[in-house]
């Protein structure tokens, strides 16, 4: 039994205490200053977004008490969307409890911008962490798959990747693992990183073709999904090799399974739907944030294109599925139009 | 412009005549013996399973009318079940009007028995044809990629890919493509004709899912779903590399794509609900058979394990989504247990 503190009480960070829980560990749940109202409602009953209560032995900690949630803590679990991540870590790592050693294990799915770059999760942590602790390794794991968050809470049998950045990690993995909540160790952190943050973007063009068609004459539209799935998986692989991870964690859990729940349902889904019938990309983003609901996807693909572009020459051509996202949600470009020539853009 | 006979009037001989009809080419549609009510139906109003009249420039022959169906074509599309396709190679193979060097594009998808054993459709096809015309090469080609019949009559973009058995068919391909039905060309027959039969059979198991769990208490599982179409994935690309396939084919359109679009809906995917609700594996299976429906993932289920014994040693320990598949199908065991123990024999 470890004393693991979750950062963050929006859907996953909150989701993860229930296999924790279960797991026998000593759980605190720390939500951040914009958390403030999810954790006054957990003390009363059941979570806002998850309409399932805690686990009673998760203890609660307010955004002024991130010292004592972190005392003697043994492990981290990082359950922060992408804005908030530099925010968080920019009050974590001078926190007087927190120790430069403390594994990490990161929810986080996004580009994180940073001093005007968009970096992997993990790149950023490592990049704050080794100027805050010159010559201290950071102990960092990142958490893919397919994992609705509602659904791991449930207890429905979910899969998880943790990719390693620091092996030493692996003995915690047993620990985490419960009959429902099966933790596979992996190694490419840059692979399962990207495919994490991908599949949010790619997801996004699957709810644009339901929006824009809308089951028109009782037509699903399916060939044409999964021909952009298919489509969106390669482009994952060819993205995450570039950027020297492995091809085949885009078509394991991280990638294909992680893609595949996403655009089943879920937040980027509902995102691509509303731009599919015509809202303006960017307000149809703020008016979601304004309900608690952050589709994630619309920064990835803003950013994505900064992260692309000095790692992958020609992105505009070469991967033709980002880039017409890309033209939709950073250009303006009419979706229809836009989902034409993509077609026409294959054999 | 071409002479194209599609061989069989059913979901997906009778969808393609749609493209090749708007692309131009003299289409006929030839039935065979089970399929006369549908080309009856067809001759006064719209084909019964896919609710649309067919192209008026497609002229229907009968199970007796194969000669004339043959007589100077360019092309044969082969829409046959693998229940029907030694029977129909039996009769077209002799047929007066058969050339041995006749171009034939499959959209079987199935393991076909043979003399006792199970083999690929383009396997059979060779076997069958080497037999009847010694030293004349089959001019074979498999079509997969993710395909709902109705869709691809009713003009929503599609994507196949056309594995080219002999290269020298990929002249026609230009002229089967049109602004909605992108055809790709492929070489990797063993891999696409693999991809386009197990699907089927792990689409089943996603059905499983829904029919015994049947969204209760608002859970969709679709945790769980992901995690075992992941892992479908991986023992495609495994069972494809294996029979000297390459794995690629399992992560692209003919695997990934192919088994998303199966798992949304179609009849393996119902087949599967049905099993999951309790019914008996073989009669709910004759059950769809009897009101038209082919449930073509439940004998690649069954022939898959006698495909898979000689060129997959250990295979009911190394591949267990498929043998838990095979177990629940062929063996009759619970759907529950079996999956609780799949779940678990990962990490």
């Amino acid at each position: 039994m470890s004393v693991i503190t979750v950062l963050g009480a929006g859907f996953m960070g909150a989701a993860v205490t229930f296999p924790l829980a279960a797991g026998g560990h000593e759980v605190r749940l720390w939500g951040t200053w914009l958390d403030d109202p999810l954790l006054e409602a957990c003390r009363r009953g059941p979570h806002p977004r998850l309409h399932l209560s805690l686990p009673p032995a998760v203890r609660l900690f307010g955004a002024d008490e991130l010292e004592p949630a972190l005392a003697g803590a043994d492990a981290l679990f990082f359950g922060i969307s992408s804005e908030g991540f530099v925010p968080v870590l920019e009050r974590l790592l001078p926190c007087p409890t927190f120790r430069p050693d403390l594994p990490i294990f990161s929810l986080t799915k996004g580009f994180i911008p940073w001093r005007g770059a968009a970096l992997r999760a993990g790149e950023c942590a490592e990049a704050m962490h080794s100027e805050r602790f010159p010559g201290r390794p950071l102990r960092w794991a990142s958490i893919g798959g397919p994992v609705k968050a509602v659904e791991l809470a449930q207890g429905v049998p979910t899969a998880s990747v943790y990719a390693l950045a620091d092996r030493s990690l692996e003995s915690f993995l047993p620990s985490f693992r419960t009959p429902l909540y099966r933790v596979h160790a992996g190694s490419d952190l840059v692979g399962l990183e990207l495919c994490a943050t991908l599949k949010n973007a790619y997801a996004i063009l699957l709810g644009i073709c339901d929006g824009l068609f809308g089951n028109a004459e009782g037509r699903l539209y399916d060939n044409l999904k999964a021909f952009l799935l298919a489509k969106a998986l390669e482009e994952m692989a060819r993205i995450v090799e570039a950027a020297g991870g492995q091809a085949r964690t885009a078509f394991d859990l991280p990638g294909a399974g992680d893609l595949y729940v996403t655009a089943q349902s879920g937040r980027n889904r509902r995102y691509g739907e509303r731009v599919g019938r015509g809202e303006d990309p960017a307000t149809a983003y703020e008016r979601m944030c304004a309900g608690g609901e952050i589709a994630e996807g619309y920064p990835a693909v803003r950013l994505g294109s900064q992260y692309l572009k000095p790692r992958y020459p020609g992105w505009e051509e070469r991967l033709p599925v980002f880039s017409t996202l890309h033209r939709v949600l950073a250009g303006g470009s009419p979706c229809g139009a836009e989902l034409d020539s993509l077609v026409l853009r294959y054999p």
